[in-house]
């Protein structure tokens, strides 16, 4: 028999989660949250009924934790998952971040980066599995497999090197296209001009087995009179010229380990 | 009549003119370069002659000088170009690296990262033209505007913010990608797992007017348990730590200003 799944939170992996389920006809039972407006959206996302009362809790086999990290403890502390498993979603924190009285505990991380209302191809997102014991494992395993093609077991550690990679190619990417538009809006330029070339630096890349040997501009070239100029370029903002020293540096350095 | 245009060098900016130029059905008359086998395969290319000595540079209305930026004085010097019209392709030289000895100096500059054997659609990439004259400026622009829907004129300064735009964007994006690639092969773990998520990253920025409000991560969050495991993590790699630690106050000095 199908299990009967229930989704708290109301966050963009919490949507993303109930899109998956649904796209899998495996709709979740509830989506219990605290905040009654996103969690109403994310149900109807869902297309199951809202809840934010502890005590109606909906009855369910897996209950998976779609909160922020802060929030993990408190909420499944306060709440009653009886003998069923419950999984949070987070990168970073381990299985024993849920309450010791939750019974069978584990995690159920999805390497992707989600937009409230966007849509991703959830059977191209890697989730990773853990759980403090190996039937509770295998059911949230099974789960994961039903929504993605990618299913893969982990371990804390593991699943924290897999997160700081995260941060660095997804959240330090962005980044950098922040410095890239203020750069733009400085010089009094249109922001969309970098946009093909940012397209084509990432598709090269993800056609490539590795980005190693794509790397091109003025530090892999040790360019240094390119660098000279951009660093005088950059003199009266000290905050960019230490980004661009740095990661300079470190191309550089790259190029030598090669 | 149509302008004859010759390329000189054998490189990727190279190549990738040759091809917008043969495309736009205006084939150059002849690629001279130092390199005989690149310059074989650029002139296939571009379906015209190659040529490496001197004294046999094809006559033409407009050169395109596609070679590194230290070898614009010197190639410069050598060659005789007569009354035609001398353009550079870098990102960071003026128009004044070219010899004096040339009577007609500009710049056109394609903002965009080349790969040999690698096709772009050339109608989308920002060129930027410049000249030391009005005349030579609107002739270059003339020849840009049969390859690209995007013209500019810009000056050196612009060009060269430009150039330092282009570096954050995919020179040091590619960067993080090979950091990414590290910490996965360090963890035992396939690369491609973040294919998914870089791609995304990137699709979601080109969809959206600024990449500012897509910032996610534990830094944005001030997040300072989950920032506290991921450096502890990267202990034994202190140059992994000094980019985290600074692009991490950078997405939070950001966040403050906005």
């Amino acid at each position: 028999m199908d299990k009967r799944i229930a989704v708290i939170g109301s966050g963009n992996v919490a949507e993303a989660l109930c899109r998956a389920l649904r796209e899998a006809s495996c709709p979740p039972v509830q989506v219990f949250a605290r905040n009654p407006l996103r969690g109403c959206i994310v149900a109807e996302t869902a297309g199951c009924p809202f809840e934010n009362e502890a005590e109606r809790l909906a009855e369910a086999d897996i209950y998976l934790l779609a909160v922020s990290d802060r929030a993990i403890r408190e909420v499944s502390e306060r709440l009653d998952f009886g003998n069923a498993v419950v999984a949070h979603t987070s990168g970073s924190c381990g299985s024993d971040e849920l309450s010791p009285k939750v019974r069978r505990r584990g995690v159920f991380y999805p390497l992707q980066t989600f937009t409230a209302g966007r849509r991703v191809n959830f059977r191209e997102v890697p989730l990773f599995v853990e759980a403090d014991d190996e039937k509770t494992r295998e059911e949230i395993g099974e789960l994961a497999r039903k929504l993605s093609d990618t299913v893969l077991s982990s371990d804390p550690v593991l699943r924290r090197r897999l997160h700081v990679a995260a941060v660095f190619v997804c959240n330090f990417v962005n980044h950098l296209y922040v410095t890239g538009e203020s750069i733009m809006r400085e010089a009094g330029l249109d922001w969309e001009i970098l946009k093909p070339l940012i397209r084509e630096t990432t598709a090269k890349m993800l056609e490539s087995p590795s980005p190693l040997p794509l790397q091109t501009g003025p530090a892999v070239r040790e360019d240094l009179p390119t660098l000279e100029k951009h660093r005088e370029l950059l003199r009266d903002e000290p905050h960019l010229l230490e980004i661009y020293d740095l990661l300079t540096r470190s191309i550089i350095a790259s190029k030598k380990k090669k």
